[in-house]
């Protein structure tokens, strides 16, 4: 987690109900559980325990990049976990690498590809919309993350970038980039897009051929989470029953 | 990526038919599909093509994690990138943290995790048996990552860190190590248990409530690959039904 | 459709909301929609639409086994189609055959093993419960089904049919009756035992093969809806992630 | 069940192995296994063992409509027995019903639908291939099928029914029928449209709405089978990810 004021000039906290909190050392925190002094916010440390006058607990912990996702301002949708995690994992992206993704959002996914990039990286987020860029950096900043950037961009004008380890597209109309795409992209990166629809992923699949993309892959991803009762175990009776297609594209 | 050597002293190559080569600066290439120069190796660059003497072509590409899992020498069955996805983007680790990890197998997941969290974190990863452990030793070794430590050691006999941000275990009775995983976590690091059987599954759980995890919850996902042919886009005719089933749990 | 009345003494009719009705030919039809008189229900036919006085119009059809669960008193839950529809297919259920099932519940899948297996055929049903029995027999009786017996009795005092092509079992402990269902079953019949928990499966399955049932097997089935847009086509949103599972056991 | 002869002129027989075999009363048995009288084969009855001058054993038992399926000679993919429950679950086709399929395939889906409607039903089944079309009737002969007739006749010239309950379409240009079988349905009845691409389901949804057809839903569904082993029990490795998308429509 490279988050680097944690522990420094913030702390994240969880209160008694798992609600989360990131605390200014420079402020008293007020709430109605009570308040707890700036000095013992300063003092604190992971795994303490911070009382209110009104003998209210909330620990600090150390956070990860969903708990920030969680404290978010999120206006508008987000990518879920399960396909966040096949990004990952399918494009091996880590450390050092440059990654881009279109369009920002709230800027979910940019936080977890900067978590895994590292210092070493750098993340480049284009939001064509002023108001979404916007959160995404207020985002980005009260975070600190110094290894994503936002821009308020329209990406059909170009990307800037060149030899990136992965592009992201979660546009409505991905296919109009494939070819920028290709060229800014190392040998050996990835495009990746992500549609809900599966006429998207069928044209997109079609360009990217043509465009000289390789190992072209469609996954899609169920997850089922299950629970456990008196009687036994078993699936939840509800899930999602979709999010997206994720369609995968190598230059080699 | 933080195979520091890459395009320095060893280049990554795919040739035509997509098979992968690690090329040594310090020796000629030779194969059946003809001989490469040293000399040659040592001047090129990603996206260079290598010709050898009987004009076939191999190309120097950036690799990543999965290149390099390709590779490797696999004598025990490793963990598939859909469930290695969903530790990822659950437990959010990232740059700087410290994992534990337990069997290490092959090591494909401890390369995962020391590839995101790159030269400032830390992967141990323990193996009980000793020739899973030099071939994983190895296969780590022959990638020059710096930051994953595999020890020969069964994981019982007691965990050696403290303050980890993600115990990951692939053991046959994993429930045996849930009360010292407890004590090495930090504060808001996450335990994680993959198991192919629900019974595992299933008395895990119940340890966990009792050494005082939260957020516990038990995820299983299916992935599914799609085709286009002429005709349309289907999904596949076979699918992976089972892997294993992912247990979360948290220590708040 | 063995529903004798339909076309006959009483009409099964749809508004143009899509809500369903079963007119009865001896008495006008009130509602907010207005009046129909009997005289029209009695000489309407499959097709005809009926028009009340406030000119508002109701369709007559020909119903299927569905139309008669939806109007059902359903006071407790009930198989969902999917389900109904695998022990249909599995055990290829159909004319002329004996089916015993239990519980009961509200007698939807009675219905549904009364519609195919016809006037040749005959189904037993037991419900432990005298509400249930009740409401399940007030149910058959509106539909005037003669092939369905809804017994009010404790399947585990002893099943008291022979040579059954198939016994369904929704209990809490369905592993408490299996010996007796083996000695009530055809050479060539089915067991099939639905539950909601991993664990009942588990245990039944074990008692099955001492019991010397044969051709075991355990499915679930997970059924995705999509929708149309303007966009494209995709799947919903939110789907069932679990009803049950299914046990099929064969005695050869 | 509806195959008459059962019991009475031929025997459905199972070998120590799990085979099948349809044994004639007219002719002694011979195999591998041994030789049996048609003197034994007559005179025996459901659950009796029939023994081979070797001393291997012979079961008789009743059938199903799968038992036949499994026997038939299938030179054609045909549909499985997922799809087929879905269908007449979400129908609720039963006894005394009118089914028209096309096209006929090696025959499967017309026998599970002969099997549920029953004396009072009947099953029209159109197939444009002549070798198909003898292949199923061959098989519905040699089952003695009453209930069903195999047309070797292109759809597309007109459907010759009217008043059906059910049309189901497994055709490559399903679309190209859709109002012709609005004519011949029933109010109340259903058209399915079975299709592995979902292109051709797209094109025929939109058709369907067009031509009148109402509660129009698209359903595809997934079967996991399980397995127990000594250490527990989990879905097997392997699964079917796909075998066809179903388009259900309503003549209301």
């Amino acid at each position: 987690m490279i988050f680097q004021y944690i522990g420094d000039e913030v702390k994240f906290v969880i209160d008694e109900r798992g609600k989360k909190y990131i605390f200014n050392e420079e402020d008293d925190f007020h709430s109605d559980l009570g308040i707890i002094k700036k000095e013992d916010i300063k003092k604190s440390n992971i795994g303490n325990i911070l009382t209110t006058h009104l003998k209210r607990e909330f620990k600090v912990i150390k956070p990860n990049v969903n708990d920030f996702i969680d404290l978010m301002n999120r206006q508008c949708s987000i990518l879920i976990k399960k396909d966040i995690g096949l990004v990952l994992a399918y494009t091996g992206i880590g450390n050092g690498d440059k990654v881009l993704d279109a369009g920002t959002g709230a800027g979910a996914i940019a936080l977890h590809f900067g978590n895994v990039v590292g210092n070493d990286g750098m993340v480049y987020s284009y939001e064509i919309r002023e108001d979404f860029s916007k959160i995404a950096k207020d985002n980005i900043d009260s975070f600190r993350m110094n290894n994503i950037i936002i821009k308020n961009k329209d990406i059909k004008e170009g990307i800037e970038e060149k030899n990136l380890d992965l592009i992201f597209l979660d546009l409505i109309k991905p296919y109009e980039i494939i070819e920028d795409a290709y060229n800014c992209l190392n040998h050996g990166g990835f495009l990746v897009i992500y549609g809900v629809y599966l006429d998207v992923i069928q044209i997109s699949h079609k360009i990217l051929k043509n465009a000289g993309f390789e190992d072209i892959s469609i996954i899609e991803s169920l997850n089922r989470e299950y629970e456990i009762r008196t009687q036994g175990i078993r699936p939840k009776t509800r899930m999602v029953g979709h999010s997206g297609y994720l369609l995968f594209a190598r230059k080699l």
